[in-house]
């Protein structure tokens, strides 16, 4: 992770709550009081996002001290204690509800993921995710899925070649659009296409494709497309996959299966912060 | 809305998805060509955020022409053209997914909305968000609501006083703390309490609060909170609110019911964009 | 106060004022040379801003030390110690001038404030700012009004409803306006219209605003509006007053009197940095 | 001027007054209509910083026009129309208070500029500014000093060196101070130093100084000193000069006289805009 | 290429040399004053960052035209006008030194890669570029290697994995690491591994290592090495390779070949501005 | 130096190498271990830029000490070791890259500057900078020029007046030129002029002008240059000086002669860093 990045991310959230200040905290609780505070979990799930939350504390006052209870990736159910957070009552008080935004969508994500890598877990394929992430927080988003488990796909639209149905209808058809990007990418990208039925496959195939994505395929189809590839590629299954139908697509033999579900769909963990001094 | 705002996330978000730029199309499709193409929904639905879709394309190529065919606001079914894009196929393309993000998002806060807000439309109550909100989107999903026909809580830390629990642990009692408040801020502000009983409703009512929440109370005791306020104060039912129970909270005649709900686990809506030239 | 949008400002001024950087201080003053200055009133006033100045020695170099001498809000005669810097010599040299522009300038606000303040203390009236701020030192300067004595008014367009005679103008008379507003906020937004008459007074009144500002008007006509208002709605004096002309307007019975005065008009404090080491 | 600079300045004044956005504005007028508007001087004064008042509505709304009827450094008298706003009618509410803070803020410095400029037209004298300026306004505000006929001195740490008395004492005295700079900075850079009596103007002289500040000398001195000059340097009045004692300095033979006054003292031009259609 | 960031950078470079405003041409050229100036060649290359010199003058007005006279990539001799630039003309004079400054250093890369690229021409390799870039132009700098006509390494560390001298240290050994990385990083991604000798080669063929970067070895050596690989996996050439030893290196059969050269040491062209109106 | 602006500079150097983060030292080292590395010299120099260098590491882990064994402006010779680096092992392989960039960059730069100030030490002539930098590193490589001995020429269009070819061609003249911008810019500001010939020396001469510039002039003309303004202004060398003909450009007598070639042609200095626990 660029933690810079994540340090700036977690900055224009505090900012976005903030405004320009916490008038409630700033009326009630006199400058330099020290408390002591509890993040706790009311739900069960899986813990991601602790180094995030904890910056939006420390951003408002250095000294306040965050101690982890429970590792990054650590299982969690109602009543545990993730973290034990002292100092400075007002940072405290004001930064609570952006450490908690950021740990309950994290841990919801980490949760979902982790659930689905164990449904598939006897199966020799990996979860991966999507694009289909939350603006402005892919690279946490995609950090929450690696916690949960899961692998992670394309970052952006710049670390690996995806060409999609958009493309082919612009580029005319599989065979050429993988040959012609072969010509013209560095020698450090894979080329992935994405096929709609067993012809495509065959093309993408031949023109030397890295990996071939099924796209809303049947899972009989998918079958037939994972033994026609025959080990020559990697094969990735994709398409309104959610936790439901994960084990039938897995089922067909597939190297590896994207769900957006993961991170557009997971619900926040439930957890709350109190004071306990 | 800050419009400039709302162009600076959108910006974020492509700078995000192209990193270093969209590898695929650049090799794939010629500069200069220009295609047409359709969002089309593929569900029931609000539509929300078409001007942060639209921002995505335009600030890849200004030339792009995004045409509305459904207003913000409007009801949307499966098959339904949402928008008409029209320019050059590589900025098309590269936006897509950013465009896809935001609009996917939104129309989902704008649908659970819209269906809350219709479950309790014969009752005097108002349907408010909360600050549970995704980091960084936080304008641009409260607008959602609005577009939903919900109306807005706080933005944020800074534009009306809320006690909440801790506040009061560490201002000793709800009395005290409300009285200290209405003292320090200044004559715009409302001043809202969070309330766990009826003896703390009564306090907050004495020291003059703006608005009393009732934090988890159950059906009964809202309905003798509200009495006991008899109007004296605008009534907030919180806490744990979905779908599901809103209407039994709305029965008990509170003014207004937030629920983070609609923010932190609205399912996107199913969007996709096609290329037709 | 939104601390990191305070350090922001502080860093902007910094960079502002050196450029590439401070060539006299680095061609005279060798790395690494420890000194101790003083800062020093060379008038009558009240002290504001410390936390800001101290925060453009920090920023060249955190290990200077800034040890005030007199808390935010003291008084200030001629000849007083204000603080004592201890540090790099460059740091020192380098930030005096910043340091000095934030203090001259958030002193003199809360000096000027202090004396409105003391001149109607015997009323029951609290004095308010405008948005008639610097641009880019809103939150600071009523930061400084606040500290000699003053209440905020809106921080900025997003924070309240104020409805004034251009809105009027365009959107057809008072009693049409604040009811169409009323409509549309959110629960937490208290509602201010402008009013040059008393028959605005009374569609004011009875459209429900909250808060009725009386424009320009004379102290005999003022009273007849506190008197037809009769405590149902807050009342506020604007317009072109000043210290000469804010006790007749409080003596007219209002809750509160702007001044855009405070911040647009307010001379600095005359302060200096001296080197004792 | 560096325009991109100035239109950051625009862009973060416009940004601190929205916030989240203008929600009277929003909640009552539609978008889409159209307005006009003007701007009108109550008082007296010099026009300054009609582009960067046209840029906070055009930042909203690219399709406003801002048609001046005054050019820069025009004198404008009560009832004077200074530009025709047409456009967007949101765009042009919101805009107007960040729009008038600037023009009224840059007006006033011009104005007093002008003013003092002509109080010394008859001798061979130039006004310039300081560095005692507002934080993050300083190039607009060195603008309006310009505007007024005045003349800037140094912009910043960077653009020229200035040897002041606390580097004096850190130095070891004005001959080495200067012999020192002398021998680091390149051949482009001029060098000033601050003398507080006839022995360290001498030095400065024979160390060879560009140009010799008269720090707080009273005008006796300050014609020994221009005297003892020469002409082999240039001289400079400073330090608590006014509208009311510059003549006085001028009188003395300085080249320039340099006033703090005309940028953290000048009173805002009153101005106003009304909608007029 | 992500034509926000290279815009961006553009408008750090000019603001950067603007600092507060070009002082020369605001007092010799009035305002609203156009003029026609060409960029000539003096030097013989290839033509490559036109897009970025043509953003710094329409950053300062956009009224100004660019009108290329060759293509990107185009060959040039000196004399050649490469663009006729009709504008504003203090536009036209700021932004000069900017414009060139891309200009010259795109172009520079872009030639000394031409000439690599057809020196190696009748073998099957491909010239790559490195890391070893100018900090902050990186994207830029590889945009003209590959208008060169070569292609692209990593972007930066995230975009496939590269395994050095420094992490094998650290890491325990060549088969170790490969597959510690090929357990954790998603299906996208590409593996490369450094080695220093044959048996290191072995080690990262049987770990299943997509590229082997052979380090600093001799031509027979690096023969041996590909021969060992027999095409099961790519084989780069790497370590001070510069035009003069490039041949050998694409003889010994490597896959591609890598130089810092191109983007640390390239010569810049020999460009000139020329006011021709 | 303006430190702000350097490590801002280091930042965003470091943001561009690490994308999304170092995925090949995340998979590999674990966190928290620690590690000792050297930076070593592989050629002939002299040392410039640790202090960017050094932010690199502490940006990314701020507990990171790098111990300088060279001072900056210290020579080196292969083998010698620069700076220990002790701390997180991550962050000594993350920021390696970056760096390296900037300590090569700045050093090769400083290095050449110390070969041509030296071969023209006996003579009384300055070695300067120009504008011809990389866009982005002008501070830094200006500061590099210094380090090896140069003098630094304008840092930017704003702090010194510099009328060239192209503004004469607009402004009418050499003559015309130089008096209009004497009675426009402030007293602190000095102004060069570009010549052509004897016939502009003369003209910028009695024009005034402080320095005069001897653009592309043979030896012989500049020596009649300089006898002819004989001391009345300062007398810079320009165009296309090399380390091959800066000596013959010496001999004419000028005050100082600039390079382009220092900043823009400059050979990297060869460094690298190895892990040595």
């Amino acid at each position: 992770m660029n933690t810079m990045r994540m340090r700036d991310t977690v900055r224009r959230a505090l900012d976005e709550d903030l405004g320009r200040g916490d008038i409630t905290t700033e009326a009630l609780i006199p400058a330099g009081v020290v408390t002591r505070a509890e993040i706790i979990s009311r739900s069960h799930g899986v813990l991601a996002g602790m180094e995030a939350a904890s910056n939006a504390y420390k951003m408002l006052d250095p000294d306040v001290v965050v101690e982890p209870l429970v590792p990054e990736g650590g299982r969690l159910k109602p009543g545990d204690r993730l973290a034990l957070i002292t100092g400075d009552t007002r940072a405290v008080l004001t930064a609570e509800r952006v450490a908690l935004n950021f740990l309950q969508r994290l841990s919801g994500i980490a949760s979902v993921t982790a659930k689905v890598v164990d449904a598939v877990k006897d199966l020799p394929v990996k979860i991966v995710d999507t694009r289909k992430t939350t603006p402005g927080l892919r690279m946490l988003e995609k950090y929450a899925v690696s916690v949960g488990g899961g692998f992670n796909h394309r970052f952006g639209l710049d670390d690996a070649v995806l060409i999609k149905e958009n493309h082919l209808r612009a580029a005319g058809g599989v065979l050429k659009a993988v040959e012609t990007v072969r010509r013209r990418v560095g020698p450090l990208v894979k080329i992935e296409v994405e096929t709609e039925n067993l012809d495509e496959v065959s093309q993408a195939l031949s023109a030397g494709a890295d990996i071939i994505m099924l796209d809303n395929m049947d899972p009989e189809t998918m079958k037939e497309a994972v033994s026609l590839v025959g080990r020559r590629a990697l094969v990735e299954a994709s398409g309104n996959i959610t936790p439901a139908n994960v084990v039938e697509a897995a089922a067909a033999g597939v190297d590896f299966i994207s769900l957006g579900w993961l991170t557009h769909s997971a619900p926040p963990l439930d957890l709350t912060q109190l004071l306990v001094a």
